[in-house]
């Protein structure tokens, strides 16, 4: 193997346990086993398996940035129908990778882990950064944005998003617990104050962004 | 000295060097010497220098938020003119302490500080929520505000915020540069766009919020 071989390759295993594994459970060893790599491959690319959780988490947010930018290039229509478009393909590809996204959640969220996690979004967002700039930028050139500063807007439209994979999981764990209908409720008001808040940050002039629809997320909440 | 004289005299002797050396230069020595304790004395608080730096930090952030809710508390009118209060008091504070938010600005934008900084602001935005939400709330109640949801915009309020410290740094440079138009350019320029973005955040209906005018800057400004 060569050493990206090797280095995607446990960025594979580490993607894969992380969907079936708690973070806390995986060691090493089970990574080395998993992506059948020598320690010192292993220690070749990385330094710890937090060090290897950051990279995946940089690959699954690289990836989605991805996904908006194939959609966003094969959409149609005014900057309104694009951002739409852009807000539906990155939805549709988070929820293809649910079982990972939620795996990093999981941590994150664990005591201890708030700090990590911190700059690893941080970074994320950035790299998520040039193509949201330029969907803000195309609208206020068409006159269908009205925006206050564009770099303001993007870093709040970021910031405003940052939660909804938390209230997902939360949404989740009440429809697993046999309240379908409130976990709905709950997904359906998250989704409405973020296209709200979407919309009055980006100054919509006729017609409005729109957030996908609770629909899309129907197997995500039966899943748990 | 009891406990808590000697941790108020270990954070009092950190602020202080913190306003006349860079932090970096700051030894456990340097602070025990400055505070009048013990090594033994010290550790009972502390685990390191940066824990001290991080506790100055929130002491500071507490005695911010401390400074607003008395101005708060002796503000009248509606609630436009008591979050104007409110903005004004808080940013007179800052000021009065520039020069150590200047020191824990500059200590935070050094290489490889940025995560445990996260964190830190993190938690010092959390302390002033609470007067914020109250803000806001009674805004919305007066229906001088219309906001699309009140932690969200609390939560973007303060993002808006952030970095407000690093462009007047920026700016202070660059008067000392002897380019002081354009530093005050650059401080007019963030001010505008915070409190368009404040009034597009909390729904303004007639009377908009304002932000502290620039001349409250002059003396920071030229004084690098």
């Amino acid at each position: 193997m060569s050493a990206e071989d090797r280095r995607t390759a446990i960025l594979d295993a580490a993607t894969g346990l992380l969907s079936t594994h708690p973070w806390e459970e995986v060691t090493v060893a089970l990574l080395l086993e998993a992506a059948g790599i020598s320690k010192g491959g292993f220690y070749h690319h990385f330094t710890s398996k937090d060090d290897v959780l950051a990279a995946v988490l940089l690959r699954l947010s690289d990836a989605c940035t991805a996904a908006g930018q194939t959609v966003y290039d094969r959409s149609e229509g005014d900057a309104v129908a694009r951002f739409t478009a852009y807000l539906a393909g990155t939805t549709r590809w988070e929820l293809g990778q649910a079982d990972k996204i939620m795996g990093v959640i999981r941590i994150a969220l664990m005591e201890g882990n708030e700090t990590i996690f911190l700059g690893l979004e941080q970074e994320a967002r950035r790299r998520a950064t040039p193509l949201m700039r330029r969907l803000v930028t195309e609208g206020v050139a068409e006159g269908v944005f009205d925006v206050i500063d564009i770099d303001m807007t993007v870093d709040l439209l970021q910031h405003a998003w940052r939660m909804r994979w938390v209230v997902l999981a939360q949404a989740r764990r009440r429809c697993a617990r046999g309240d379908p209908e409130g976990g709905r409720a709950m997904l359906e008001e998250r989704l409405r104050l973020e296209e709200l808040m979407t919309n009055r940050l980006l100054g919509c002039r006729e017609t409005a962004v729109r957030m996908p629809a609770s629909g899309e997320f129907s197997d995500f909440l039966n899943s748990a």
